[in-house]
């Protein structure tokens, strides 16, 4: 290292001609084949190695967001898998482009909400069912109040019940690592109808967020995990667009239906 | 479904109001909290559920190939983060597009040499380390004489040995998978000396290469599965850059340092 | 067109055997040769085709935006060139990926603000400087009391003029398109040192976004005119790296001077 | 700059508190309003300012390249949009990744093709009809032969005659820039029939990177400028779809057709 220049400090991967270290350990003699795929994700965002019991809970949330069938996203990275075979790290770039907040945004704004309504709450957090429901039914007045929805109430398809809703709730018990966000979430349910007037069921992606979060992981970072989960759906995609290909079927019936029609000028 | 409309067939996901599936499964009933992340990226690429020990492989190369350090890679997708911090998925797509031949295609071009050698030979394939030798010095010889390289062999920095290597062969035969593309890559390694006058590493991003075939994941795939291992790799960038940012540092060191000078024209 | 099948309405290019229209004319005898490539972009943009002063302004706000040296934008084109030398279109997309909030936002931001303060303001619209100065200066007052910053006013590096200001100006006035936007981002520069108390300059990229919003064009797409103009500088930029390549060097020079450091852990 | 630390040259852009400077002019005095967007993205490209006649032909191509309605690009960049409004360099990032061989590649395809054998046939080059028809004949001859296809012959839908083909031929020869390139490309269609025994149109995405060879551009570069020319025409549809958006239209035509078919496992 020279004098004068500037140093890079990182906690992640360095190596040198016979070792490669990462995470301060040895990343053959240590890691490889002892340390599982989803155990190392979370061990590199957060720097801290998870028990076995977070593993869990985090490796069913990103199992839980890994796939949505033909999403705009599944369809995007199809799209361009058609039109740049050659780039396979450009059609995941660009099914991962759309992770944004129309479609991905439900975990983050709901690990969000949930960690604003706590921080807020201060100490000491609710410690019966009544008490979360006391403080869940005044979030959700406020946000009525103000207009503006719920994160993580509700969803377009599954009206009555998210399927996977349940089974974070039941395995976060299972592991020992159900915690205030789940505690919170489950009460905004239970007050719904009587504060909205209306049943909404918790959405699977919503209590993934607060699954996240209960596991402690940086808020900001609650979309990248969807990511992660969503790389290993879209490589999935992939493999079948190459082996049963429907991107130009979906190009073609696109591209045969326009119909030209002289566009509102702006301004 | 309306007649004359293209359909989209799919093995991966599909709903309905009650119900998530994905590969022919109910999500929240079979899959969440009972098949490892790992296990469901393996299982969505190649549409057939792994056994332990192909996941066990399978998550062993997915680990070694996670993070290297502050790669071109990992440089770009802080540097995004810098630039649009309020896009968590394009400072992700930035860093895997950087996924490409000069550093991420080593697992890939190994992966096809082999299989192409392996094909070329026909059956029956060796059955001896004198066979497989035979077979690896004929490739060997062969790459030479058309002056080119071999995928694989050798390292920049690891070289003497490259230390993930040995595990990944190790971890294959313990699990039962070690199979035809292994054997031939360690053939290479002992015959180079004597084909091509050097001693070179196996190469431990080359050896993922030939794991991944013995899995008997597509050749046309292996760049994608080193991509959803280093989606895990800037997700822990990403998370150190949002604490301990560095990448402003960088851009004003490169910033500070330029310098005018008239290009040469072009043309 | 098949019955019942969706429609999808364009006015932009569709095409037959002999014929390629766009934008409702003839691409190859109406349009090539005879519309620049700026005017092209413009019309598409908007379509409506703009006037030659339109023109004008708006190839000046392009090539004002085009490149600003060694940003983030550029290094992190570089280095995905650099890594995968193979896509081109890779290298583009991961550059103009960091066009966001930080950098680019001011454009977008600028041309945002002034349009809201116009809107709420209603009509008439001033007409004299003095009813300019007095809307701004009651709009620098309210940004004041919320503590909000003041899109377009200041800039890190140019802190007495930003010397692209007075051109597009000028420009604008030559070209007949000088309009509230602009009249009004002036007189908030007038009355900065009266209500903020300091002197700020008119940041050029702001005034590209002012000139944009007096063009008519629509204000969420002004990052995407900025983006475009982007574009061109990138392209710049990786011409240059495959003649003078230095994002080798940029790589290296992150890497030598990396030190392992523990992370905090996160939760 | 600190000594020891590496520099980094450049041509395009640097700035100082007063100045900003580009291509070693001053940006502000001497560019802004004098030079126009398609002349400096030529500039920046080639660091050579073009004249007058090579503008015309570049932003010609430009034009040309700029948008052939919905294209997977398109359709992706939709999508990308819908799904992640928030981020328009997400969207125009995820089109451009559609920009690789199979629909932007005729470009640069042609364009090296033409140059390949244009520097095997050394000097003198052909003067007359007659020696360009003898060297396209073996030209043709050859790649018959071998099997391969000749970049720039034909087209999907315009096969009688690509009418942009002729306009970008008369434009070059009206300014001079009429090269080697072209002349080679029109040798290559008048011999096609007698060669290959087939008429084949002479594309125009084809003779773009013919006329762009001819002005001297570099072949690597070659997909960049149709990229350039792309990021307007996305510009446009992006645009489009904010105010007639039918993204949701194709997503749902596409989810709504999707049918379960179990997958043949792979391996």
């Amino acid at each position: 290292m020279t004098a004068g220049q500037p140093q890079y400090p990182t906690g992640l991967g360095t190596s040198d001609a016979t070792t490669i270290r990462l995470l301060g350990h040895d990343l053959a003699n240590d890691l490889m084949g002892q340390v599982g795929f989803g155990e190392l994700a979370f061990w590199l965002a957060a720097q801290r190695r998870p028990s076995a019991g977070e593993v869990r809970l985090f490796e069913t949330v990103l199992v839980a967001l890994a796939d949505h069938g033909f999403t705009p996203t599944a369809i995007a990275a199809r799209l361009t898998l058609l039109s740049a075979p050659e780039s396979i790290q450009g059609a995941m770039a660009a099914g991962l482009l759309g992770g944004g907040s129309r479609f991905l945004g439900v975990t983050e704004d709901t690990g969000r909400f949930l960690d604003e309504v706590i921080t807020a709450a201060g100490d000491p957090l609710p410690a019966t069912t009544e008490e979360w429901d006391a403080l869940a039914g005044k979030a959700l007045a406020e946000r009525k109040a103000t207009k503006r929805f719920v994160p993580g109430l509700g969803h377009p398809v599954h009206k009555e019940r998210d399927p996977r809703t349940p089974v974070i709730i039941r395995i976060a018990r299972e592991e020992g690592v159900y915690g205030p966000h789940l505690a919170l979430f489950e009460a905004l349910g239970r007050m719904a109808p009587e504060i909205l007037g209306r049943t909404l069921p918790l959405n699977g992606a919503g209590v993934c967020g607060a699954a996240l979060a209960d596991l402690r992981l940086p808020t900001e970072l609650l979309r990248g995990f969807a990511l992660l989960a969503r790389a290993a759906g879209l490589l999935g995609h992939l493999a079948e667009e190459l082996r049963r290909p429907i991107a130009a079927d979906i190009y073609h019936s696109v591209d045969r239906n326009a119909r030209y029609v002289a566009g509102d000028a702006v301004g």
